[in-house]
């Protein structure tokens, strides 16, 4: 893709998971994997876990179709992986999204469906404060075990459309290993899985929720992160169970900050901060000069 | 510092060594180590090695009497670490300065003095290309060894204001392991050493330079970085040296890029790439979120 002209973006994140928001409401850019790479560079460009396209649903042909339920999705959520590659959904990246349309005056505060690769999502903005998603609801698909460091944790699988193992454990979560991936039954889980190590905080517990843990994710494929939206909700919906609770709310302290899930009969909610960093536009002259550090043999 | 409106910043980078630039020609804001953080915070913030404010000297009074030579440099670099400690010089950070004031429209390309917390550094910046900056005259301080990883390799010291030991080697550099801070002779270094790992690279020497090394660096205190200015001016002034040549012009790539170290009978320049990525607004709201984030405990 060739930029000639000032190009708009915005930076922001959702508990520390970090995204490049490209407004594009007529769909006029053709995002290529270079300039995804190069947008995401945390040193040479913007920075960042991704990139968000923001772009009207009517002006996205690739999402024809994506709201068979006619919710009228106003918004589609073009999704890019900092590598390049095409995502379907992230319980961040949708929750920073949403606050974004609010932010840049496209839509008003309050509960709307967004459009994404996997179906629409429906998503509400305060004017200020927590930005809550439904991530649809936990289904808990048996026990089993992963082994860090050649440490076993027992836990309970949950799929939340991709698969997680939540491990609860007594010793404190700042002290494990999680450089190296787990262990896992791989017939349980042929395409791997997420795991989560989970710790109940005691005290009060805050916010009139009802639980309270802390954790840690190492997500597959990727290792540690400071955030997984989906690893939050599997281990809110977990804790439930394990107490013997249906439904509730659960605070769940990460790395990368504080979210609360809430399982409901039908569905879960993922509350927690979505926060719009900074606007701008990208220089011009830049992606050229980036192209030819990426020339450069080293 | 209470922020209530809009901040202007830009962000920019010379050789992937990356900085966030506060725009404060009239000195209004008053940096605090906490915002600093929060805005070099990769995650959470915008994203930098430093913050580089760009202030009249008329408007700083830290830096009056910084211009004993009445070279009258009407900006000065206030340049602070990501870890909001104060910093006295930066040779990437003061081309992309100096880029930056050319790109405002705050100075005309060209050659232009900046105050520093070191002094008064000369920069000379075209209307597009490299950045050349001097960097002052070599200073040699003998010779040392440096051992990674048990395994030793002889060096020449050479001082740019700050200690460097320059170590030519066989071994492709790209083969080393770096991940350990070195072992020095602590009487030679007894602040520690920054140590360039250097290889001559075949073939006919590009842009009309006379040698042609590929570095990587160790910085004391800091461990392996994509680029260091003065690191890259002790490499080429001791290859240059190496060869039996008083001055002449080194090209050294390194992780980050590619910089052109030149040596004349009183002094060093260094010439590279020195990028405007994007410029912007910071929102109002963000520095209040970012707190919140960091008093969760995890």
């Amino acid at each position: 893709m060739t930029i000639d002209r000032p190009l708009r973006f915005a930076k922001g994140h959702g508990t520390e998971n970090d995204f490049v928001l490209l407004p594009d409401p007529d769909g006029e850019l053709a995002l290529d994997a270079e300039l995804i790479r190069a947008l995401c560079d945390r040193r040479a460009g913007v920075g960042g876990d991704g990139v968000l396209r923001v772009v009207r649903t009517a002006a996205a042909p690739e999402v024809a179709g994506a709201d068979p339920a006619g919710t009228a999705a106003e918004w589609f959520m073009d999704y890019r992986n900092a590598d390049g590659s095409i995502a379907e959904m992230c319980g961040n990246g949708v929750r920073v999204f949403a606050r974004y349309l609010v932010h840049a005056g496209l839509a008003a505060p309050g509960t709307m469906p967004i459009a994404t690769r996997a179906g629409v999502k429906t998503v509400t903005v305060p004017a200020e404060g927590d930005v809550v998603v439904d991530m649809g609801p936990p289904v808990f698909t048996g026990e089993s075990v992963a082994t860090f460091a050649g440490q076993p944790y027992a836990g309970v699988g949950v799929s939340m459309g991709n698969p997680h193992l939540v491990c609860a454990t007594a010793t404190p979560v700042s002290e494990l290993d999680l450089t190296a991936a787990p262990d896992v039954d791989a017939a349980m889980f042929p395409d791997g899985v997420n795991v989560e190590l989970v710790n109940a905080v005691p005290g009060a517990v805050p916010d009139g929720a009802d639980l309270h843990v802390r954790m840690r994710v190492h997500e597959r494929g990727v290792g540690e992160t400071r955030s997984c939206g989906t690893g939050a909700s599997a281990a809110g919906a977990a804790t439930l169970r394990a107490a013997g609770r249906a439904r509730g709310a659960v605070i769940v302290d990460i790395p990368g900050g504080r979210v609360t899930v809430t399982v409901t009969a039908d569905t879960s909610f993922l509350a927690g901060p979505a926060v719009v960093v900074a606007e701008g536009t990208l220089d011009p002259h830049w992606l050229a000069e980036a192209r030819r550090q990426v020339e450069v043999p080293a």
